[in-house]
């Protein structure tokens, strides 16, 4: 295990970091917020140099090659090291008391969460509102695949690393290059950042609220700036518009490299994006129908339907409606939805659309050769043929996310909590939701919690971000065994 | 398809249960229903003859070989018509008014769930009582077993048959001969049935309740002659007898012919039964503790714990206590429970403990491969290799079942039912436990539910009882082709 190199990434990951609480102590200052522009100073006093000394120290190490279980430490070592620090202003400031919930709150915003634990969202800074907000940008997109755009300046090269970050199971790559491939899914990721935030902007919300929505919704993430989450922004139009990012967010960054690059065919034949798509337009519609009766009109029904059914399938956990006091359907749709999840590739969370078809695909195989007990019969997903290597993985993490999800809804229990407030609790973490039902529902949020929950959970939403396995295989003996 | 074949199977078949409902007759008539006597008559004058037309009009297809999809054919058909005709003496006699609830009710009894419409349970006679318990008894071990075992008699042999009725996934046959195997089962099951009907008449029940009570704790299936379920019987004795039965349905049946023929190796090896129990003794002692402020004694804790853990583990559903006034806690380890079942071979239902196990270590077998890329494991059970062709079915039964407990829920909730009624209700049907939460908690009972709903929740008790595959291979239309 090459440690050392693995801290080098580490502290270079944390410099990066630090340069956007730098942005958050300007826009702290730019609103005169001096308080929250020291609680940003103090946290560089302390994170940057820290960093120089860990890279100077572990300089030698720096051409070290990052092999597979380098990749796994340095992945989840990333969010906990991020989470750490980027938890210090909320404290230093006092705008979140305790270290605890500074720590959930930023780990919340890290895996795009989205739960929060603050009672009083309009009650914080505009600094550290964007700050919170900056969190899920950088979370979203994965701040590894930041890094790995910038290995090759450093002269480490990692050809392992993509397979235990890259959200979910990718079949296909964009570039050979590993490096080129985190920079091209950068710059739509920034590309798409830029489009909304204009839209927003057109739609009549400010800049600071259009940035930080933005970042709450390419990440999937859903830490908004009002109590009333996007619901406080009274416009068909910025509602629809963030419908539309939260779906878009939610679909695999590579189909959209394959359309700048003119491949149109590999675009809509892609299986998991047609089930994707067609999840949310079925289910959207299904809750349409059923919401005539408390919207009055199908175009109401339809756009508060929609913008549901997209925060919670893409795991993003904006609300324009208090879903909880809709009728038992529309709840029992938008509770299938949460088990879910965006698609590979994506910043949404969740199970993910493609490991649900490649196990449908399983079932149904299973049936034909049932049929055809001597019968020769292959899975295949857009005409590849998935073996074993690719089907073992994605059953074995299907049984884990179960297995996580009822642990975890024992471990809330253990706090006094009812069935539907701990499995939602668990299934909102671990999928990286936010909102669910019972007391956590979208008019809540998650401060009542003692503090070993909250730090139960916090380990949940990571497990949930770095999907399992990557974190998981960290307590394994045989992981650091030479 | 040989469906000549499989009619006169089915016609047997009925002959045989009409035996059971001459039988609850003669209770009908010690106890001097007239009423209900005349009911099970009426039922008799249109199975048997039904049954004898069949049996002669098919008695040249008697020696017909029974294959595979016969064999699937068989097993979900027999399950329908058992339902169809036991469902009418309840009709006849009035004492549940509606067709629909009265097949609900059987379907119930031959699925082993025990989930009821009965709002006055005290109220039905001694007979229909009895028949309603025997549908379980019958159900329970598998009324096709019983034919399996009658299947040389009528000269057909079926080598596939075991395969779509023998409940779970099997690694092992006690004898090459399956129809010798089906006999050895059903002793051993009459053996634990005589046997517990003596020691709860020692406990000081009568013949009467300690028969039903029996029926009910074999076949796992939970319908009780008191609206209080076991409760109303006021005996520690009667209690602990009833917990160790049904612990000891959950378990597969093979390995009772293991202790029987000297292998107690074979017995005390096996990983499932081990599994099984280590889940039964933790989540009992952690409700036990948690129930310590509930009952003052660890004592009645513990008795109180072990049944409900017991009830709900082996998918039975009895109850000693109404648990939805449990602490938090306690229910949640519940609603975990009802994820888990009873082990493959068992009366038990679920998801069942060796698809947990095989899964669980798929998990593990993956993360291996994760840090040893080349490396080459194998997954084993009982020191016996599983390959892809043991794995894949139970990775897509896992799924499938997940698929369905939301579909089920999603139908549910169309009635109006909160997340924690629509799910626990799926989740106790597709499980065949019968109690869950919500307005389906231990003290109450299905009978509010719209017609639609029972006749959803039916077909859910069987797709659960009969291994999903088993009812969902029919409406392929592979398998119609010739």
């Amino acid at each position: 295990m090459k440690v050392k190199t693995v801290l080098h990434v580490l502290s270079v990951l944390m410099l990066i970091i630090s340069l956007f609480i730098f942005l958050s102590a300007l826009v702290a200052l730019y609103y005169r917020e001096f308080s929250s522009v020291f609680a940003f100073l103090k946290t560089l006093l302390i994170v940057v140099p820290l960093s120089l000394l860990v890279y100077f120290m572990t300089w030698k190490s720096k051409n070290g090659v990052l092999g597979t279980r380098e990749g796994f430490l340095l992945v989840s070592s990333s969010w906990i090291t991020a989470s750490l620090a980027g938890a210090l202003p909320f404290t230093f400031d006092h705008e979140i008391p305790g270290y605890t919930d500074a720590f959930f709150e930023t780990m919340s915003g890290f895996t795009t969460t989205g739960a929060s634990i603050l009672t009083d969202i309009e009650g914080l800074s505009h600094g550290m509102l964007f700050w919170r907000s900056m969190t899920h940008w950088l979370g979203g997109m994965g701040i590894v695949v930041l890094t790995v755009a910038l290995l090759p300046l450093l002269g480490i090269g990692g050809t392992q690393l993509l397979r235990a970050e890259a959200p979910g199971p990718s079949l296909d790559k964009i570039t050979p290059k590993i490096t080129q491939n985190a920079k091209i899914l950068w710059l739509i990721y920034v590309g798409f950042t830029f489009v909304e935030i204009v839209l927003l902007m057109f739609g009549g919300m400010s800049l600071f609220d259009a940035s930080t929505h933005t970042f709450g919704t390419m990440a999937t993430g859903g830490f908004s700036t009002r109590a009333a989450s996007v619901g406080a922004f009274d416009s068909a139009f910025i509602h629809i518009v963030i419908t539309v990012f939260m779906v878009l967010a939610g679909m695999n960054f590579n189909l959209y490299y394959k359309i700048l690059s003119g491949n149109f065919r590999g675009f809509f034949r892609d299986t998991e994006m047609k089930v994707y798509i067609s999840i949310f337009l079925v289910v959207t519609l299904l809750i349409s129908i059923n919401l005539l009766g408390t919207y009055g009109s199908f175009g109401k029904s339809l756009q508060y339907a929609g913008f549901q059914a997209a925060s919670i399938l893409t795991t993003t956990g904006y609300a324009t409606a208090d879903y909880s006091l809709w009728p038992a359907f529309s709840q029992n749709a938008l509770f299938f939805l949460m088990f879910v999840g965006g698609c590979s590739g994506s910043t949404g969370g969740g199970l993910k659309v493609i490991r649900i078809v490649t196990l449908f695909k399983l079932a149904i195989h299973e049936m034909k050769q049932m049929i055809y007990p001597s019968g020769v019969f292959r899975l295949r997903m857009n005409g590849i043929v998935m073996k074993k290597d690719i089907v073992y993985p994605i059953a074995g993490f299907f049984f884990l996310y179960f297995l996580l999800l009822l642990a975890v809804t024992l471990s809330v229990s253990s706090g006094g909590y009812s069935i539907i407030t701990s499995f939602s609790t668990a299934l909102a973490t671990l999928g990286n939701i936010g909102p669910g039902f019972g007391k956590i529902g979208p008019a809540f949020n998650y401060s009542f919690f003692p503090g070993y929950i909250k730090w139960i959970l916090s380990v949940a939403m990571m497990l949930g971000r770095l999907e399992i396995y990557t974190v998981l295989i960290l307590i394994t003996p045989k992981f650091w065994r030479p």
